[in-house]
């Protein structure tokens, strides 16, 4: 797609795109571009479980971050056209950051692509139980597994295609987490109340700089069921 | 606690509770109540990530279920008894279902007690990266991230208290899940598209079945960030 994008373009011109992966993608783009085209690949991370034109919203990017992954070089005219790039992001509410295209798949699949995957398969793993109902899950959801739903209710075929570009850093996060959960698990099982504890009371420094860092509504329930208001 | 409630209690009352976990605590209350007052354990599925009374809103229950795990017996006066109960709840928005405490505390290990243990695990492995800082966690949380901390911030005393009373239960639901990563994970390493497709698509289903059940807002991301209209 970026080929036959880049084809058209004249010298001058900038091609970015606002895909999940960049190493891979990003190296296409700079293969297909003709001279004179500033390839400045981008992802802005926004957006809901739902996809296409419908999903927009007006305030969609405001206070979000986009990331651009522009190559490093002295080129002050391709310098200009990240400047005007970043602009446009600007322009329609969103912080912008300048990553490495590798660095940036490797925070992605922290922030982003291991808790879609982690969500997919928990929501899989409960669907499949013999001895609790479907609609077991459903009717008692709103303990904690409701969020898991949202996540996994995104585009399947996007999400492929996300796990199928950025395996490396997706698996070697998987990986972490494991070794992780199955330390959790040898707590619960030994019954060993403190290191639980002591790892409950740890993580809610994050939230609380989620929160700070405006990237979250410290509403109740971040004003779920209260559309009507 | 129980104990010291229950002795204090004439006969004809009503003793009940709203922890997360059944089986072992009813035992208590079963074994702790003098004659005649009757014992109801019970458990509203409601709230958020903050604990106290600052943290009740007046629609917390409201379309919520309350879980209500009574002895079977065929006392007339006990049946009455659960019936005010379940009416008590009613009153203040809830449904009301009848189950068994050991299926209760097997339906909330999926629903909520595996969801917080996984988030709070992927929230501490995130913590813990040496190759992504905290703070680029939390700008970029947005992606999916952010909705686990949500989770991973709840009371940690709690939490600690319900892995330690629900083992079984979570092992048991733990052990399903880290099967099915193990084969994500399988399916992401040799590139298997087609199976990492098919089960993304499975799951939008369920997702469907708790907005049709009443127990999500469709709206996109449920109103967050839209306090202020």
């Amino acid at each position: 797609m970026a080929a036959v994008a880049a084809a058209a373009m004249k010298p001058g011109a900038t091609l970015t795109d606002v895909g999940s992966v960049k190493a891979g993608p990003a190296e296409a783009m700079h293969a297909a571009a003709p001279a004179g085209v500033y390839v400045i690949p981008g992802h802005p991370i926004a957006g809901t479980e739902h996809s296409g034109p419908d999903a927009g919203f007006a305030e969609l990017f405001e206070n979000r971050w986009t990331i651009l992954t522009p190559k490093i070089n002295d080129d002050e005219a391709y310098a200009l056209a990240v400047a005007r790039l970043s602009s446009f992001w600007r322009a329609i509410g969103a912080n912008v950051e300048l990553m490495d295209e590798k660095h940036h798949d490797l925070v992605l699949a922290v922030t982003s692509h291991l808790p879609h995957l982690i969500a997919y398969t928990i929501v899989g793993s409960a669907a499949d139980l013999e001895n609790v109902t479907e609609s077991e899950v459903m009717k008692y959801s709103a303990g904690g597994f409701r969020d898991f739903t949202r996540i996994a209710a995104s585009d399947p075929t996007m999400w492929r295609d996300i796990f199928v570009a950025n395996k490396d850093a997706v698996l070697e996060m998987l990986g972490r987490f494991t070794e992780d959960l199955q330390a959790m698990s040898r707590a619960i099982r030994w019954g060993d109340a403190d290191t639980l504890h002591d790892h409950f009371t740890r993580t809610r420094a994050i939230r609380r700089g989620i929160v700070a860092a405006g990237q979250e509504s410290a509403e109740p329930n971040f004003g779920r069921d209260r559309g009507k208001h």
